[in-house]
């Protein structure tokens, strides 16, 4: 029905475990290290496509449990699929609905088959399967889907094996489910915060040759050096050739941790959130722009940086604004915050190419003072 | 103190009463016949200034109420003034304060030498005076100024009599009270629905030779007919050679029958207000996109629309932001209802130019379908 398309992985440069390279797909070219905007509701909150693109954002998420519930994936589909809906003619990926189903489900049931959940929006009762979580990616249409999986609590290891096994058997069945060509769909690394589960689970998916991988499961309240372990071991295991994502990450930190591991991709709802919130992030950490000493502040919010919230406005104003509970508030700091993650990103891939990551890596992190 | 400025309004065509003209400023030539978009708080809600400039706004107005309470005209002029503020390089007008106090305020004191009022904030007393008005417009330094005035219940002949003369008091205070030359100072003609006291007041303010008039105490809940009737009325008395100012209207048939009697300047809420409550302003009239009808439409809201709003979003997309809860709805439905008075403006200007107004208001006012 749709055309053929291999995904190609163009690995460009290597500094140490750090990477750079291009990842090919119908809707353009993902240069890598990159990060996603995270658009939950088929919308990065608050922007629009024309901020995004000022942005140069290459790569935006959706979420498939939000589309699937509302507006649904059917009339999406009949609208042409997300590309279209949205307006968004670059490359998108949507998570497998798994993520939110446990996490912003209040019940939920797990057996072999799928899990039955209740929607947050109206208590209606809901099924996802391997099956059901391909097709409504295939209706949504993004550029990168996710096999269907299970994010369990990080140190439960008797429920995390289990979990893994069956996550190993969904992304067996979500492949088999694929009938878009169209799609890349990635693989799924789960195990927790347990080396010798991770192992086998790194092993699992690579065996199973998705065009991707990602590692999930983490940044769910494990520490950040039980994190660092987990990706380190996990990306020797996993194709050199093939991009890895680490799903749900994260601050500018983990971002240059991730890369410095060998990660790829990135997402996060960090940049957004943090805005709606008054705080902006910044190379030297988070400022709450609430607070009373911005009052008079005529600087801009990072004396550098080259967004369009910096190149237009002060501090004294975004405060203002926050003050006077004024939507623009929230619209600046995240096209601030947002370009904060993808320059980052950017100066990493130069960082790379130039093999002068490690130096990079360690001004940038030298500057923070959180 | 300030470079000294004389405030011209060349009229370039008129067609019956209607004209088509330009208001030099400081910041910039404002064409008239022109809606200017409102920024209570400094901010025309949720839109980037990039957004305005994109619409081609020519002015913009803000509140000086508000911005007394919140942040303090002194933090603004210390900050530059409401140009550099907001980041506006254009024309802004700000209003005396008086019509907020009148409708914001739960409790307020008018006597001889001013107002009396409590904030909608905090609930701490506050006192406004002509002059204290005045001091805190030129803090702000918008281009176009106004006398304090009050805007009295428009059906209480008795009361709007005196307050009639006590406007024109406060006017000539007003005048009186102006230090900077920089700044346009507009009188207000108050009198309600009464057209003896409408005459009167229009004498009045045109004697004070001030660089542009307006009409206050209209669209504030008298019919129609009342309404037009007064424009007519004051614009029969009110200089040919200064601009003329419909305060707080309106609508888009409004602006049609406002710009028929002669009115050359627009300000109001509708357009912002009216997209945060989801309703799209179209040449046809109002829709509102909350309507499951148009869960699956995707054509933009209005067919031959140019806004960005319009060329980048189906009716589909918006109606699910809406349901959504997403901010994004208010942005888009913001630009494309500015948009649609904008444009409205623009091609009032070009009809009185090329002396087709009539034949023009005729098509776009049996367009609508309310």
């Amino acid at each position: 029905m749709t055309e053929t398309h291999t995904f190609k992985y163009d690995l460009q440069a290597q500094d140490g475990r750090a990477r750079a390279g291009v990842f090919h797909t119908p809707h353009g070219d993902i240069p890598t290290p990159i990060f996603a905007p995270v658009g939950t509701q088929a919308t990065v909150k608050s922007l629009t496509q024309r901020h995004l693109h000022e942005l140069d954002a290459k790569l935006i998420l959706a979420n498939t449990y939000h589309l699937y519930l509302r507006p649904g994936d059917d009339l999406i589909a009949e609208l042409g699929g997300l590309h279209s809906f949205m307006g968004w003619d670059r490359p998108i990926l949507t998570d497998s609905g798994g993520f939110q189903v446990f996490s912003l489900s209040d019940t939920r049931k797990v057996d072999e088959d799928g899990v039955t959940f209740k929607s947050h929006i109206d208590g209606s009762t809901h099924r996802f399967t391997p099956e059901s979580s391909i097709a409504i990616q295939e209706n949504l249409g993004a550029d990168i889907i996710m096999a269907f999986d299970e994010c369990a609590n990080p140190y439960e290891r008797d429920y995390i094996e289990q979990a893994m096994h069956r996550t190993h058997r969904w992304a067996e069945r979500s492949k088999a489910a694929q009938t878009r060509e169209d799609q890349a769909l990635f693989g799924i690394v789960q195990g927790g915060v347990f080396p010798e589960l991770r192992e086998i689970s790194a092993q699992h998916i690579a065996s199973l040759d998705f065009p991707g991988n990602a590692i999930g499961g983490l940044s769910v309240g494990e520490t950040k050096d039980e994190m660092h372990a987990m990706i380190e071991l996990v990306n020797d295991i996993l194709p050199q050739d093939k991009p890895r994502y680490l799903m749900g990450v994260g601050t500018p930190q983990d971002l240059v941790e991730g890369v410095r591991r060998g990660i790829d991709i990135f997402d996060c709802v960090l940049p957004t959130r943090l805005a709606r919130h008054s705080a902006a992030m910044t190379e030297r950490g988070r400022l709450n722009m609430m607070n009373a000493q911005y009052a008079r502040d005529e600087r801009p919010i990072s004396a550098h940086c080259d967004c369009y919230t910096c190149q237009h406005y002060s501090r004294a104003y975004i405060r203002h604004l926050i003050q006077a509970k004024e939507m623009l508030a929230g619209t600046l700091l995240s096209i601030h915050n947002i370009h904060t993650l993808l320059s980052l990103a950017r100066q990493m891939r130069k960082a790379i190419q130039a093999e002068a990551f490690d130096e990079f890596a360690y001004h940038y992190l030298a500057n923070f003072e959180d």
